[in-house]
């Protein structure tokens, strides 16, 4: 016992030793201060996406998820050797198909080679946290991207540097407004970290801003949502909604929204993607009647918008789903990384195809 | 406020019923009754790996992490169309690098032309969970194999099937003993769900059973974790206990792990495998030079054996890593489903290879 209590008290010792050095040599900024990448529509609450204050119809469930920081990051250069982060969410916990890094953690990029590098995490512990992402780097200046939580609401964040290092704000690093609207899946599940959620990956590899306005299991397509969507300003429009939508609330609804997105931005392309494989719909019949008849449903919708006229309208095809080994997924519902990487590779060249024909991205 | 009580009064009401239809409608079997795959020893407490009462000179984290139930899974086949399952864990909670599926949940395969299939899996909620893991499957027989939680310790299992349906012990599908030990990678340290920790995943894919020995932190190939290791029977053993040894580690402890496992197995081949890549090495200095510390000395011990006459002993190579792309980690060390995949790209055909020549594996 009396051992016990020895190694009790030298591990709080050393643990407040730990805090202190971490306190004394690290220098915060708010985040608030750097450049704020992603963002869907200005905001009170600096890290949520819309405010939902201005369009009260919308359901609660959407008014909810618009907290979420998904697709958030902080762009910023410094010539520290340690990059520190304090930050809190709400007292939400993670879900049993997400890490908590990815649901409420922090996620580092640096600039290497003139490519985004993953640098390292911030895990999350309770609902506030101070953590180092990276430390012991090589001195000279880095420019950095740091990814917010992208299933919680993010309340507060501050950088840490060493005391002594620069620290400021880097420009927007990626071109363009590209409003991606979508479900879970869009939103970052299942994702092992925030970098990892496809829009994010996009926006790196192509040097665009995927703005990430994915609304887990709310993308419906409502009438009051579609009404927001139209006064996001944005070069292209990505609707990865029908997963979300029922095969009648895609019959009923897709050509609301994509007639009220055309009148309001007459030149925006507007893609949709059809819904992902389920492949829990392997053995469950009914969910593997669902997708079909979603995926059935979205075809005919965007023909007959087509056929109306309705100019840059665009269905992408999914030639090889999550890949032959079924193994793509997480829960049978959302991608976990293996199977974004296979939707990227199938998903990414057709959209890119299209926004370069219509000049929004490079050759 | 009675508006908000009805609500409340008609949910419990409905949780109720559902609950109640489960139980009326589900008849459930203690796995126990049926095959246990996976089992590195025999043990009082069936989901162990070891019983670590008979080891008691290892240190305390490892017994520890023998009562987690990685590697582990259930074989039987039913004619039900629904299969569901209540099982217990510790009071532990999910590390913030995995999904709480992976943790402390379940994931189930079913044999399709002649493949395992994943077909669903059970959320954990709270340390005792009752889950449907699939329904509406067409009628038949199926095989299945249903993967114990990889962190936790599973405390009990049933497995649920439909009123009237068969539930019989599927013989043990996988042949021959490859004894796996290593670190948190091998235990299935980022993997998405239980079925995709790698040594489950390459059991799959080549029939063989790959006993899953992974230690989260703890394979440092002490002397009296060495001596329990060589009572295991198997038929070949494969150490990739590297990311958690220390260069000085390696080189004091390699050879006795070796050439005991030698002497107790003669003719079991011995396969090593260098660490994998520490994606947050590419800026944390020191994180990278250990890496490269750790990789070099297991390079020289190999060779100081195999010199020495220790014959079937190999060393695998990693010839591109993880990915170019730097993206195939959760965390910057655990690969994510997407590392993981890469890793077996590259690793696994070595292996098999190794285990043809040595007649363990098939063409």
């Amino acid at each position: 016992m009396k051992r016990f209590m020895l190694t009790w008290v030298l591990f709080i010792l050393c643990a407040g030793t730990a805090n202190l050095s971490l306190a004394q040599s690290t220098v915060y900024t708010p985040a608030t201060d750097l450049t704020l990448v992603g963002k869907v529509l200005p905001t009170q609450q600096v890290y949520h996406r819309v405010d939902t204050a201005d369009h009260p119809d919308m359901p609660p469930a959407v008014k909810r998820l618009l907290t979420n920081s998904a697709g958030l990051a902080v762009a910023f250069k410094t010539n520290s050797t340690t990059i520190s982060a304090k930050w809190c969410t709400s007292p939400r916990t993670t879900l049993s198909n997400m890490t908590a890094i990815a649901y409420e953690g922090l996620d580092l990029y640096i600039k290497k080679d003139g490519r985004w590098q993953f640098a390292g995490v911030g895990r999350p512990n309770g609902d506030c946290t101070e953590y180092t992402l990276v430390r012991n780097m090589a001195e000279g200046e880095k420019e950095c991207l740091l990814y917010l939580p992208l299933y919680d609401e993010t309340t507060s964040l501050e950088i840490g540097v060493a005391a002594g290092a620069t620290l400021q704000p880097l420009n927007d690093p990626f071109q363009k407004r590209i409003l991606m609207y979508g479900s879970s899946i869009l939103q970052g599940a299942s994702a092992s970290r925030p970098g990892m959620a496809y829009p994010a990956r996009m926006s790196r590899a192509a040097g665009l801003n995927f703005l990430n306005l994915g609304l887990s299991g709310s993308a419906k397509m409502e009438k009051a949502v579609a009404d927001m969507i139209t006064t996001i300003p944005a070069d292209a429009f990505v609707l990865d909604c029908v997963p979300n939508s029922s095969p009648d609330e895609i019959r009923e609804r897709t050509a609301y929204l994509v007639n009220t997105i055309r009148q309001h931005h007459p030149k925006a392309p507007i893609i949709v993607i059809p819904s992902t494989v389920r492949e829990n719909g392997a053995f469950d019949q009914e969910v593997g009647k669902r997708v079909q008849a979603q995926n059935e449903q979205i075809k005919q919708e965007v023909a007959k918008l087509q056929r109306s006229g309705v100019k840059d309208l665009y269905l992408l095809s999914y030639p090889r789903q999550l890949g032959e080994d079924h193994e793509g997924t997480v829960d049978g519902s959302h991608p976990n990384d293996l199977g974004f990487d296979r939707m990227l590779q199938q998903l990414q060249p057709q959209l890119l195809k299209i926004l370069r024909k219509c000049d929004l991205a490079g050759r």
